[in-house]
């Protein structure tokens, strides 16, 4: 029998309501080990805030791994540079959010953890400290050292991204046969080795409106998709496409498909999260680690309210555990 | 009691499932007038190849309207240039589909037709004839001198587009304040006119992703969307946004919208579709006359085989009369 799976539950911007989904989270019965890297102060705040029990452990690194307890929660205390208000962003703290993650993602390389589950951070408040930070995903692949593809999962239907959070207007430029034969390179890889899908098929989607028609709407997909899409059918992944999105997420053709490859973010995301319905996944594919989240943001305004929707995390974990049971 | 609406049909590319699905139309009750614009020849052969009784008759351009009688077509007669094989492409024919369209559109402006419904054309064989056509709706707006706006329905959906077919990477230059003011007035201006809403409620998508969060991830928000948003908003248009796409069209938003403005294509119609299942409408707003069409394509490999599907046009067809009772 393998060992119980212990996870690295990232409580992210203290603010928000990262906090008040971890302790929602903890209430329930869980067949893996939860330790959440943050504040046990302010996770004991918000519990209360919520009128939700909590007894808060310290981790013990070498402690055998053991079933989750509903109401417990074990914490990887990380310090906080100043106290929290919920609610209310704090620049002092944007250090505590990326060292919880630094901490976190560590513990996942060096094998304590089985995977990295977070919860949402806030971009600004970091950019505002002076800290350079595009994204959640992008630090951690330069923690990790690898390609980061954006994966968001909803029942029946994963969407993942060529690109990710650029501008419209450079969204072709950065599309090149290079890149787009990494991205679906990774993207069939881990399709085989953490979904357990042997030959896994994927949908391409077109850059251009109907997938450029023939060139009369863009030139990319005959400069660049396609030549990418047939050699890589060539090499034996079972891909087509480019096809235009805007019917290729009906329900016939997502029939036949594992994954849909969107070219940027607002092509393949609105189906995906209107069917998602707030129980979406964002997957990052590419790394030595297994790592979800939830897909939203920090909803400041509902921070300590118990008003909080814990459905994301939960399909974030869910997910992560799917994930190591087949890697 | 207002005069029985008088509908124009167009019938489309006459080798495609243009003429099929005017003859399934025609089996049913409606009430209204049907004339159907194209080749008697063609709409007779095709009935007899899907083995459905049709009785084809003369248009008589004076005589009152008279309800749809099932089982019959009135046909407005354009001639052909060369015999019609179901499913075959001819690019001689390519003048019959332009002539058949301003045939109906003619009758339209005129006063003789109260809406103008389309089965599907196809822009490729009419390039081949050697005719400038960039698309159905193009063709209509420069007969009747609108500026069309493209608007697609679907059970609990309007999406407006900003900008239609063009090469992703031209999005961006062609929206400017000029452009979105008089997009987003036609809009207001036809859902109120049209669709019998007083004071309709848009909601307005960015155009980078998470509209542009601040400035992060593009400028076009802060130099372009929302300054028009603001200044219609003064004049009185109930508008929100620029709203990030991606969470758009969470039901929780679309509660509180009449229609939804996309930027560009690819960015509101794969969710239009999606949720529409087979039935969405392309409405063409900004003209002076009511058109309704199919959201599909010719389907050259169903022409004649009885399996195409007729959602759509009733759809348009449903809609037409929609905006006629409220015009």
């Amino acid at each position: 029998m393998p060992a119980l799976p212990r996870i690295a539950l990232s409580c992210g911007e203290p603010a928000g309501i990262g906090p008040d989904l971890c302790v929602l989270l903890a209430q329930r019965e869980w067949p893996c080990e939860l330790v959440a890297f943050g504040s046990p102060d302010v996770l004991e705040q918000r519990a209360r805030q919520m009128n939700i029990p909590l007894q808060v452990e310290n981790f013990a690194t070498h402690a055998p791994s053991i079933p989750h307890r509903p109401g417990r929660l074990t914490v990887q205390p990380i310090p906080l540079a100043a106290p929290v208000d919920s609610g209310r962003l704090d620049a002092r703290n944007a250090r505590h959010v990326l060292d919880l993650l630094a901490a976190a993602t560590q513990g996942c390389l060096a094998g304590r953890f089985d995977a990295l589950v977070t919860a949402p951070v806030h971009k600004g408040v970091i950019n505002d400290a002076g800290i350079p930070f595009t994204g959640h995903t992008e630090f951690l692949a330069e923690l990790t050292g690898g390609k980061p593809v954006m994966l968001l999962a909803a029942p029946g239907l994963r969407v993942a991204l060529a690109t990710t959070h650029l501008p419209l207007s450079e969204v072709s430029s950065h599309i090149t046969r290079e890149s787009l034969t990494e991205t679906l390179a990774i993207l069939h890889g881990d399709l085989q080795r953490r979904f357990g899908l042997p030959n896994p098929r994927i949908l391409v989607c077109g850059l251009n409106p109907h997938a450029g028609e023939g060139g009369h709407l863009g030139r990319e997909e005959i400069d660049t998709l396609i030549p990418v899409v047939e050699q890589l059918k060539e090499r034996g992944m079972r891909l087509e496409g480019p096809l235009p999105a805007d019917t290729l997420f009906l329900p016939r053709n997502l029939e036949r498909a594992d994954a849909v490859l969107a070219m940027y973010h607002d092509q393949g995301l609105p189906v995906l999260k209107y069917m998602g319905f707030g129980q979406a996944v964002n997957i990052t594919l590419g790394l030595p680690i297994i790592r979800t989240s939830v897909d939203h943001g920090t909803a400041l305004d509902l921070a300590g309210t118990g008003r909080a929707e814990v459905d994301s995390l939960i399909a974030a974990l869910q997910t992560a555990l799917e994930m190591i049971r087949h890697t």
